[in-house]
This record gives structure tokens, sequence and C-alpha cells, in this order.
């Protein structure tokens, strides 16, 4: 192994093991993965990038291969540089080399997959993601995958293979009324599984009549929180026709969740077309309100009965649908918060930025204890300098003056302390869309809001969310001052929560709402 | 409210608030709690003591009243001082007040309960937990207890109400060979379950054959990980005689982990009774061998079919039983560690101090990611000084010589980070007892363990837990480089685990092994 720097940027680089067992079958991700015995790969970051391949470093050893650098200070990266090559032996035949790139485990995910027919040489991979960003650690994995389907299929059976035992007439539920609607509470008639299972994959998909799981005690979601879950809409217009938001957004985190979670992955457009098919079975349930909406809870669970603290080898997909009314009765209801930096949501190498089970248990104490200081949510902070990060489940959004007297709407960047919402993506490109003011992801800490609360610079303070859409916040409890927020009269988060509305309802005709039928 | 310092140490006092919710029903942990009108409360620190109440900061606000003091540098606490007076309202007599106390939410815990009838004025309470330690943060919450029981009964019905449903000769299961036992794979014949409900308490217990446990889909456990566990075990002695190892210290933790996880709790010796019953009936499922032992799964759940984010109403708590094998076959098999600072398992402000399945769902992908890299578990690093926290599950001990030539045997301090493990405390005791080195529960960093390393002064390291007892590590991968550690012929790890095995399989008659018939 030979790494040569050109540059001062890389204080260390680490992780590269020579030995790798050979033919072991490993995972990373989704994928089944054997590391080779023949096999050379190498890569380069843009910044070391010359024409020289000694100034790259090289791998001698075998696939799969996890690099991790750490950079002095902040930097870019424009492009990855692949290099791989390779002799497969006589048993099995790969084809591809996936590259999975990151800061770090917990965003590391596929940026190319190479076809090894293709010529040989360095290949540049742009790197999206990276390329806005200023980062102090990268990640970069390779590993070759197999044309052998094993157990850990990524593919969910075909919709088509869909099985569907709809309920008798006396199995229906009735319906209950809009106003009465709580969050969560009503479930409709049926429910989609598909079960998974690491030797057979994915069994086929059925929708049947809402019933109780029948779980071994010692089953892993059990003990261990292997769980993971989506929260999406279906609305029915104003023109009646039943629509989705954005659901390839929930399924690509859903994915990511199940990467890190240890789950097994599948096939987003199959699952989609599953979700729609049971919508279409339930549609009665959406509510013929434009206030109201149907929401769907994906979920997914370790199974297996046995207590070792290890990856699930079965695993239960399900959806559960529940009609919910609107969040806020008569207008918007502005609530306040406990703003309080020993409570901490999230943390750097953690999975703040994953819709794990795992990352709600902990807050509910803490929220029942902001409730008895009579507050109704709270407001989470990380650090020493006291960050925003998330306001009790959702993204926050702070729209103020700048101290060059600007408008500026400003959200905590995805760094993997907060979730990335879809609504909180959503609101960042409607608004910069718009172009009426500076819209900027970026750290906001506690004394830059209370320093501009003093100088009466904050225009509104929302949080953001599938359930709400948008929640204008009153006032913010920290170090014990009461800092009131004011509400303007034509808001941003009134206009925003129109404009989000617009869409759901088929009011405006937009790409973000799909059609189920 | 009147605050008045009477030292500069004490920087900031925040939370109290002025008006409380008049006659609503909170929680403090596991008791039901009244706001009262006439109430009055004070309390003091006894650096802040002197012969004036006015230097007291006093409430003259309502119960329960939370008060959070930051001090400027660390400090020790020896005494609190509480005052309370207040008049009941008619319908209602309250008679008791809790005074809980730790560093923050994560170790508030119970440290007096003040009967109303004794004489009022002011009380000292040593706080034995915190006298011999340096802190910065310190939290009081003081809760008036009902008289009244409430549905949030605080005790599991008596062991006297036990139901048992015994299997028939057709029901129960082959038993695996003692050498076929692999972790957490087979399960005796019979469980123990009890459900508890917010309005009616906790039902009778009940012992019935193992069974799938039926679940609503939307049961809180499968999508908010409300969910905690705990592990003990019971040996079958040389004497023929069953023994549980301080199975009391395994409730206080499950108690602590319910606190904090918003679960029911309950009466710890009922439940200890239950356990043994239990374990009587599947007594035959105990290996005939002094290296094998049943491993004890209690369990506690949130089931309640909403999706609110919000503590249960409906929970079920259950005890499963699996026979389990030596950890180690043949001697000792140290193990070889990746220890790499950007994979973190817990956080100040978090809970890794509690055993709740939150924990453990963000480690598996990790210890698969340090499996590919070679290594057999990750070595939990925290903080910017790479402070050692756990190993793999367990706790972790370092013996070394330190820099004055003395043998010292170091473990991180249970500041909220780690577990307080039953292992870790009873090698803590018998080292104390011992008296032949230096024990010493404070931080230590990775810097340190590579100096004292590079001087040839670490004797060994070794993982501490209820599965292995010890677990001697080999090897830690740590930035880049191998770190070796030591073995002795006669090492410490093997001395601590023949005294553990002793007391456990009654060779050696200690009060840590509890009788169980």
């Amino acid at each position: 192994m030979a790494y040569s720097s050109v540059s001062d940027e890389v204080v260390e680089e680490f992780n590269p093991k020579k030995e790798e067992k050979e033919g072991s079958i490993l995972e990373v991700g989704d994928q089944a993965v054997w590391s080779l015995s023949s096999c050379k790969a190498g890569f380069g970051i843009d910044q070391l990038r010359d024409d020289s391949t000694d100034t790259y470093w090289q791998s001698d050893g075998q696939l799969p291969h996890l690099v991790n650098i750490q950079f002095r200070k902040k930097t870019t990266i424009q492009n990855i540089w692949i290099f791989a090559d390779y002799k497969a032996d006589e048993s099995y035949t790969p084809s591809r080399i996936s590259v999975r790139a990151g800061t770090g485990f917990s965003d590391l995910q596929e940026v190319e997959v190479i076809e090894l027919n293709e010529p040989n040489g360095w290949i540049a991979i742009p790197l999206k993601d990276a390329q806005d960003k200023y980062i102090r650690t990268f990640m970069l994995q390779l590993a070759v995958l197999s044309n052998h389907q094993s157990g850990r299929d990524t593919h969910l059976r075909n919709y088509s293979d869909l099985e569907e035992k709809i309920c008798t007439p006396d199995q229906l539920h009735p319906k209950p009324e809009t106003s009465a609607l709580v969050f969560g509470k009503y479930f409709t008639d049926h429910m989609l599984e598909v079960s998974w299972d690491s030797e057979k994959g994915w069994a086929k998909p059925v929708i049947s009549p809402m019933h109780n799981l029948q779980l071994h005690p010692g089953a892993k979601v059990l003990h261990y929180a292997i769980e993971l879950f989506e929260g999406m809409k279906a609305y029915r217009g104003e023109d009646g026709r039943l629509r989705l938001f954005r659901p390839d957004r929930n399924m690509a985190r859903m994915l990511n969740t199940a990467k890190r979670s240890s789950l097994p992955t599948f096939d987003a457009n199959e699952m989609i077309q599953c979700i729609k098919r049971l919508i279409q079975i339930d549609r009665d349930w959406i509510p013929h309100s434009t206030t109201s909406s149907l929401y769907i809870r994906p979920t997914l669970i370790g199974t297996d009965p046995s207590l070792g603290v290890a990856s699930p080898n079965q695993a239960l997909l399900y959806v559960l649908l529940c009609p919910v009314g609107p969040y806020f009765t008569s207008g918007f209801k502005p609530i306040s918060l406990l703003a309080d930096p020993q409570y901490v949501r999230a943390w750097p190498g953690g999975c703040g930025a994953m819709k794990m089970g795992a990352n709600y248990a902990p807050t509910i104490y803490i929220q029942k204890q902001s409730e008895l200081l009579g507050h109704q949510q709270v407001l989470w902070l990380y650090g020493e300098d006291h960050q925003l990060t998330e306001v009790g489940t959702m993204n926050i959004f702070v729209f103020m003056m700048n101290k060059a007297g600007e408008r500026e709407l400003v959200t905590p960047p995805l760094e993997g302390l907060i979730l990335p919402g879809v609504t909180r993506l959503s609101l960042l490109e409607l608004a910069r869309e718009w172009k009426e003011f500076r819209v900027v992801e970026r750290t906001i800490t506690m004394a830059e809001v209370v320093e501009a609360h003093a100088e009466n610079r904050i225009l509104e303070i929302f949080g953001a969310g599938t359930a709400c859409v948008v929640c204008p916040i009153s006032s913010i409890s920290y170090q014990g001052r009461e800092l009131n927020i004011p509400r303007s009269e034509s808001s941003l988060s009134e206009r925003f929560f129109k404009t989000m509305s617009d869409i759901h309802y088929g009011r405006l005709q937009h790409p973000w709402a799909v059609d189920i039928e």
C-alpha cells in the first residue's frame, strides 16, 4: 500500500487493512459483496490529481475497500477518480464495482457503478452532492457487486405479484367523523405486508384486512430497536383526484435508513405501486375535505427470533393508512418551545439524519418535561454554541433580516444531525424559485437568534414537517429568557402553507403531486 | 420567586416557571403527581447554606417544581436542604413530597421522600452518589406524591396473584446439546407476561407456554422504539442449587430505564419472585455444566396502537429464558478492536446509561463494518480527546502501571455515557476488597493508552459484561496503528473470571449469589 500526498490538506489516511479475508461474504448496504484475490483498485480526489498515477493512493489488496480521509481544514470535492482492474477467479465472474462515497458511514451512498466490461483506466466521478459543501472528512468504499442474486435481493418482488385479500362487508370498519380525527389513532380497513428472509429474499406483497402482527417475543425489533418508518400523505383534490406528494423522496430516505439499519432494501418504484394500490382499495377513507388527508406509514422491522445483537435475517415491511384531520383546526396556532442545551437529540457520528425508531424513544420523556414546564415542544440544540437543529419532530426555519439588511430564510444544513425532511426540501425549492429573499442552509446558533431578536431582525420562526406542513412558533424559552417571536399579517409561513396546500389539493398543477389513479 | 446567590459558583438558575397549571395531572417518573394551589417549597445546596433562609431559592408557586443549577466550575455537593410547607385542598390530602436529584434528567432519581406529618422546617438530605463526584450541573425536582392509587400503579401485582399455565407434555420442546448452544437462539418452554394499562395499572402476572405476541402493527414499540430490556443469568451450582447473580441490581437498572423511557415501573421484589418461579418451572433447561447458564431476558415494550409520538398508555412486560453455553469454548479468546472516533455510541444529554433498545440499533451497521475491516468488536470512543467508553456491548477496563509506578485498574466513570454494568460494579467491588492495586473510575483517553503502551505500562485491557463475564482484548486498531495488548500468564482478567465463576457456581459462598429455591 502506497500513499503519496501532493497536498498538505490531507492529514490522515487510515483504515485500509492489508489482509482482507479472502472469499468471505461481506455485506455493503444491500448488495452481496465478495472479496477477491486478484484485484487492484485506486482512487484520487480532485485536489490530488496530476498526470502521474503514483500521486494516487493505490490498493493492491482486495475489494471491498474502505478508505477514510481527513482534511486539515474544510474543503470541497468536485470529482473522485477511480481505477479498477482485476481478474476474476474461476467460480465466479463479477462484472461491476460499486463506488460509494460520503463524509462518513452515515451518508455513504452509491455514486457510481463501474461496469467492468468497459475499458479500464481512471474514471472521473463527479460528486454532485459534495460540490457545494465544505467537508472535513471523506469516505470512499469500493465493493464488487455480484451478478449472482443472493438472498439479499434488492428487488421487492414485482408489483404484478401483489396478492389481494379484500375485506368482506362485515369486516369493514365505520369511518370516524372528519372532525373527530386524531393523528395516528384511526386506521383504514387494509394493510400491505411484504416479508423478507436473507435466504429467500422478498416474498410477494400482500394486501389484507388490518390485523395484529404475530411476533416472536425474541424478535430483534422488540429488543434492539431494529426498525424504521416513513411518513407521507395522500390527498383528495378539489377535482376529486387522489394524489401523493413526492413519494420518491420518502422512498429514497427509507432506503437510506434501511441501509444504515442493516435492514433490506427494495425497489422504490415497485413499492410506490403497491402503496398506490393499497390507497385505491381504501380510497373511501380519504376525507372529503381540503384540510384533511390520508397519512401513510411505511414501516420496516427486524423480526428474527434471536437475541444476538446482529443484523436481522428476517424482516417485515408493512404499510398502514390513517385518515388525519387538519393539524390546526382553526387557522395557525403558534406553539411555544423549550430550548435547553442539556437535552441532545442527535450528535455527529450518530443517526440523527435517519428515520429510525431509535431517534424517537429518548425524546418522549424530555417532551413530557417540556410540557410540565408549560411549553408545547422542544427546540433541540446541539453543541457548545447551541446550534438550532430540530423542533419536536420537525425541521426548523428562521426568517430574518441579516446584518446587511437583506431578508434571509435560514435552515440548518444536512450534515448528519437533522432529518432531511421532504417538506424542508420543498420549502427551500419553492423559496429559491421565488427569488425574493436569500435562502441559506447553514448553521444557526441561539446566540445569533438572541442577537437578531434584540435588534428586531427576526421576522418569523417556524417548523416544517409532513404532519402540519408549517407550524409557526410564538416563543422560545432559553436560559431563563422568553423570546417572543413576531408574526406578521401576511407571513411567509402562511404563504408556504397555502402554496403547498394548493399543490396537495390540485389547485396548482405541479410535478410534486403524483396521481394515484 | 426570589433567588439570592451567596456564591459566584452558581452562574445560572433557570426553568422554574411561575404559572404551573393548577390541578392538572402531571407525571414525574412513576408517581401520580398533582400541582397544588397552596404550596411553598425551597431548597439550598450546601455551598449556599448559611443560617438565614433568605439565602435560599424559594418557590411560592406550586409543586411539582424543577430547578436547574449550572456551576461556573466543577464542584461537589454534600447535602441539599429542603423546605416544604403547604396546605392541602379539600378534595385531596397529599402526604409526601418526593425529592429527586441528579445532574440532569438522565440520572435524576429519588433521594428522599419527605413525610408531611413530620415537623416542617429545613431538612438536610445527604447526596451519597454525588459526594465524591465533581459536577457542573445539578437538577432538583420536587413533586407531591399522591396517596390515591392512580392508574400509574407502581406495584406489579403481588407475586401471590401469579397465574400458571403449564405446558402439556406434548408442548415441551427438546433441549439442545450444551455444546450446540448459541447465544439467544434457544428459548425454554415457558415465558412470564404482565400487561399494563394507564387506567387499570398492572394486570396479574401470567406464566404460560412460550408463544408469539399479538401486536397491533401501530404499536409504539414498532415505530418509536419504546422498549427496554435487561440481561441477567441463573446458574446451576456444583452443589446442584440454582442461583441468580445480583438480581436486585438488574431490577434497579430496569426501573431507571423504564422511567427514562416513559414506561411504567413496578415493584422489583415482586418481579424477582415471579422470575424465580419461571426459572423453577423451566429448571430442567439450566445446563448441568459449570461453564453454561440460563440467560434471563426481562423486556418491557409500549404496545398501544397509536402513531402519536407520546408516552405509552399500554405496555407489556415479559421475561424469556435462554440456555447459553460458555462464551469461550476453549479458554479465553482475546478479541481485536476497531477504535475509530467517528463512530459515537452515546453522548452527553443522551441515553447511553440506559438499557434502551434505541442504544443498540445504530451500532449494528458499525459493528458489521468493523468485521469487514477484520476486527471483532468496536471500541467506542467519545469526544475530541477520544475517551474510551464501551467495547461492543461491554464495559471496558484498563489495567496498567501509572506514571508513579503503581498498578492501577481504570474504568470510565458513570457520567451518563456508559451503561452501569453489574459485572463492572462487581469487579470494582472485588478489586477494592483485595486492596492489591489502585482502583479508579475516571476518564481515560486513547492518548493515554497509546503513551502507556509505548512505555510498556499497559498490563491488560478487557471488556466486562453479563455474557462473557470478562473478555480479554488482544489489539486495538487506532488511527492506522495496531496496538498489541500484552497478556500475562496469570492475568487479572482470569482471576476475575475465576472468582466470579466460583460465586456463580456456589464454590464460594457470597451474598451476591441469590438462591432460587
